[in-house]
């Protein structure tokens, strides 16, 4: 268990820190409860909403789309044509709509239109494909509801950013049309946990270990039952071809910004239209800082540019 | 530790049964976790939110008040000169303005006004009174801003309705405005845990317990330095002459049920204009269920009726 860095980056906002200091807590309570279960890890990680300010002016309303239940963000006055089918992270087995309410909020608002945050089926109960299907199953039923997929971005972070790339691959597969576009903050795809920056980060992540990933990676995984190359499950083995045009970030201290360049590279590779930004010093999934740090509000608006443009 | 219980009882609603069946996994928590920190308490007790749905039309605003960090829920339509002061509960230890957002939202928009939720200091770091002051300096503060005290109501549940009680009674004791009413969801007042029911309804209340209540006596009476007669802490010994109109109510399975009747008693006497709404079979602070349980819709829908009649 490496120790969690106890300084911020020179450069960065003392606003950002917040994030580390909250991961940092988390990496305390790892380490020094030797038989966390899984129902205290979901507690913990329930907490990631913290990071975030309260937007101003949305509104929310529960629904079940597709069989998901999960959260509608609407700003007001939102384009409700179009929507941001937000997956949340937390390897696949933690954090909820709830979690990730407000960054979803935050990000549509900025982006004008509105958001569903899903609270698909997580792991180690429901082990790969089950969150990948309940993006799909989503997906579909919003076009069944008469939005255009184009209409659509699929948007995630860390595991869920793995998931809003997986699903437009697994739409792909199923010949469906895809989303107009897919957004990945600091996605986890690695499902071998062998990036050198798990490596050369390791002193800097406060928060992702090659431990913590190796338990979250069996957990969605079944055990080892599932192959790790498997493309749905870890999209760095998955052909790009004609897939929608890709925003993709992570922070330059973690030990997952080897899964962006990663992606961001095949993905190019394959002719995709890819931004990648990489932000000096920023902790994992550093846009949920949004409202509290300007690094995340930066980027936030950078990819309200990137929507429009 | 007693055994909570495992049915709901006759006559309520199926979907009431998720808040005994949340109060039933966290003391189970408690009781298989002999080392729970306050820390994980909190991260625990925040999930309190869960028990409620995200009501529709409300939006958010975070904002410091009187020195005191909070939550404006702010319902699409609602009167902006009126403000409801809410105090979560949580043993005043644990619990937040997060975990009582969707409470106040739904609160506020039955009666068609603002809400504003206190992160008020938590013992044990910040025992008594530090949680009536803030209350108290947020209440001036609104007063300051131009909100009349008599369109302010305070409210809150357990710990929370507990300090919606005795804000009031620190106003009138330094000489100023009092609020125009004060609801009181399941208050917990006896700080000498005496009560009668806390015995009688042992077997049915599924979270609180008298050794859980030790413990968070012990947090906010300073470790015994501060008497639990002292009327501030514990409003069964305070005198109600000239109080607001109170509305008080408690589930009929839960243990602190009599310190709601003995509160409404004691007021009344007093000649307080009093409403007690004793709701069969339900558990501790049932209107968290707002938009999930017809129980907690109808109590906030006879809330309402007392608030404009």
């Amino acid at each position: 268990m490496t120790t969690a860095p106890s300084t911020r980056p020179a450069g960065t906002s003392a606003e950002s820190d917040a994030l580390r200091a909250l991961y940092a807590d988390w990496s305390d309570i790892i380490a020094t409860t030797p038989e966390l279960t899984t129902r205290l890890f979901r507690s913990i990680f329930d907490e990631w909403h913290q990071a975030a300010r309260e937007p101003e002016d949305v509104t929310y309303r529960e629904e079940t789309v597709g069989g998901v239940p999960g959260i509608w963000a609407l700003p007001i006055g939102a384009d409700t044509s179009k929507v941001l089918l937000y997956t949340h992270g937390g390897g696949f087995a933690v954090g909820s709509a709830s979690s990730h309410r407000k960054l979803a909020a935050h990000v549509a608002k900025a982006l004008g239109v509105t958001a569903f945050v899903l609270d698909y089926r997580r792991a180690p109960e429901h082990p790969h494909p089950a969150q990948v299907e309940d993006g799909v199953s989503a997906f579909v039923a919003l076009t069944e509801r008469g939005i255009a997929p184009a209409d659509i971005t699929t948007a995630g972070d860390s595991a869920g950013g793995n998931l809003a790339i997986a699903i437009p691959l697994a739409l792909r597969e199923q010949g469906r049309p895809l989303p107009g576009g897919v957004i990945a903050f600091s996605p986890w795809l690695d499902m071998e946990n062998a990036g050198e920056s798990l490596k050369t980060n390791a002193a800097t992540d406060a928060l992702v270990t090659e431990a913590l990933l190796e338990g979250m990676i069996a957990g969605v995984l079944a055990g080892g039952e599932i192959d790790p190359r498997t493309p749905l499950a870890n999209p760095l083995y998955a052909d790009f071809t004609g897939f929608p045009r890709l925003y993709v970030n992570a922070g330059s201290a973690e030990t997952l910004v080897d899964n962006a360049t990663r992606v961001a590279e095949k993905a190019a590779a394959a002719g995709v239209d890819v931004t990648l930004s990489i932000a000096e010093g920023m902790q994992h999934v550093f846009p949920c800082l949004a409202g509290t740090a300007p690094e995340a509000d930066v980027e936030i608006a950078e990819i309200a540019k990137w929507y429009r443009g």
